[in-house]
């Protein structure tokens, strides 16, 4: 995951020498603010999945077959990020169709990316023994009806990325933020000392 | 590995703005499904080449000169796949001599990085000593046979690539789900809970 | 971090064939200098915000909520470094406002790439029992107050690079090893047995 | 360095269709051998720094700063390595002046990663207390001195790659390999166990 969200900065591009008229860069760049945007969503959305992954092997006693699967599942919507993220990137400000296909292919994929958290959830809710202790059977439970939501809320900010695939972005970004602030209230309950890793 | 895994995103271009008509982003997009069959094959392949080295790393006790070096081949091949990855997904579509070189050269590569696991498992079939116990001369010799498969069926596949390049790219795929179906097997005997560890 | 600094290496372009006159490829490879300076700055500027994250690391006990998010924030500055990186390759030769452009958003994201720091001690001070014993609030007050120096050079930095885009690049070489040189004083304080980890 | 070595394989470029007589790939990929030959040096030179300087790293009890920073340097110089391995898969083929240029260039850069190693086993010898017991400094003069051997065979091998760029690529292949050999020497010595750790 630290490999995908430092790859999007290459699609922060550095514009032709040829196409800025007057030394006036600053213009350039500025005319390329849905990259920034994009980049912005993806690096969040990256990094929250991140965060989040790290608190959840932190619970996990041991990883089985099916939990090695539905990481690798996870970690296919994740490294895949980066080109519908291009793909915003490239078509955003044209407002069109195009722009539109782009934020509801970005926001498709994210759902994809929530959905292995929900098969990784019903895995635990049926074999409980794969938890750290003291976590049990309910948390398993809590934790599939707090992944749910994420599908629930895109399954709405797609159609509205469809019709207006600004505001869908801005959407996307919400959800990011949001996930995370709720995440963070998860991550302060009593077994949060076992969560005590480093990010880097 | 896992930067192996993500720089396949690399090899999924954006459509250019200016061959796109009429906004038609979803169509240009289409046209590119070659791309995305091959990003997929590639992607599983080395998941599970991913997922394989983390279960034998798992059963090794101490990593002797020669397991280093058969190690550092496994990556040449791993670190060297997104290559053929890329001739795939330029030249699939084309369904000509070149859809058929490309196949082949992806079939070929794939041999080789199965070459490595024979070359590891025949080293620990002479040294059991280096195996984490109760792993044992009659372990190595099994994985020995296991891992002669790969090339095996690849020796079947590549011809078939190169007279249908499409099918081939589909045998390819089924080879690594199937491998990858088989080592959940394998990780299900008494040892699995050395395996225990996170993918991430 | 490791990442973001070897993908530093893709903004160091290969002459093109056609445009190296009578193979004088020594002589369009020194009419890139601006591209090399510029790798040296964002190589050592991220390799010492690398160097002490680590040493930063071994003195936390516990990462909580906000320091996670601060950290997710540093790495959202070193991920970004390899653009205006690719800015100042590009425009510094230039010489005009574009160079300026590119010197001073370098400069800007930067001290971004500072602000974490700061988060991160205040939080601290707040916090000591985050620290690892028997580091307390008088250290971590100490490492504020150094943490505080970074944007105030840069302040001054900024507007030199603004005026001088190549004195100010000089500059922020100058500030990323002053910085390094002041660190390896307090690497060599009681708790440096502590932050022997390896690099790599 | 695992980052620096799957980097390489982006200079792997895929020959453009319209570039491709008649559907010829296979013709198209024989014409660019420089490309693969340069891949095939690199990833052995920085597989090569890569084992030893995980050997390197299992000898040492603790890191300060001057370690460190030499690590820092020896990074510099891997990271920078897909440089001249593009210039040389982009210019070996023209044989001309530009072959020789970027065949010394990659010499240079090979001496420079070289460089590390010698102050680094020089800095052992003045504090053979940052060894890993039972090793003293004598065993630190001992590797200093086979640290040598690398920049007096470059100094030997960079002018012959001046004259005929084609040997001398031969040639740094050759010491990457005998350099492994002499390694894995060393490697079978009584402290061997304790570089038993896993690449990957």
């Amino acid at each position: 995951m630290a490999i995908a969200i430092t790859l999007l900065v290459l699609d922060l591009k550095v514009p032709d020498a040829v196409q800025v008229p007057d030394g006036d860069l600053l213009g350039a760049l500025a005319a390329r603010w849905p990259s920034y945007l994009a980049y912005l969503a993806a690096f969040l959305t990256i990094g929250i999945i991140w965060l989040n992954h790290r608190a959840f092997v932190d619970r996990i006693r041991r990883f089985d077959g099916p939990l090695h699967w539905f990481n690798l599942l996870l970690l296919l919507g994740v490294a895949t990020l980066p080109f519908p993220t291009s793909l915003l990137a490239a078509y955003l400000a044209d407002g069109g169709p195009a722009a539109s296909t782009a934020a509801v292919i970005y926001g498709l994929l994210s759902v994809a990316t929530a959905l292995p958290w929900l098969l990784m959830w019903r895995h635990l809710v049926r074999h409980p023994e794969l938890l750290e202790p003291p976590l049990d059977i309910s948390y398993a439970r809590r934790e599939l009806r707090r992944a749910s939501i994420g599908p629930a809320v895109y399954a709405f900010a797609v159609p509205v990325a469809f019709v207006a695939p600004f505001v869908g972005l801005i959407f996307y970004i919400a959800i990011a933020v949001l996930y995370a602030v709720t995440n963070q209230g998860s991550v302060a309950d009593p077994i949060a000392p076992a969560a005590s890793t480093n990010v880097g």
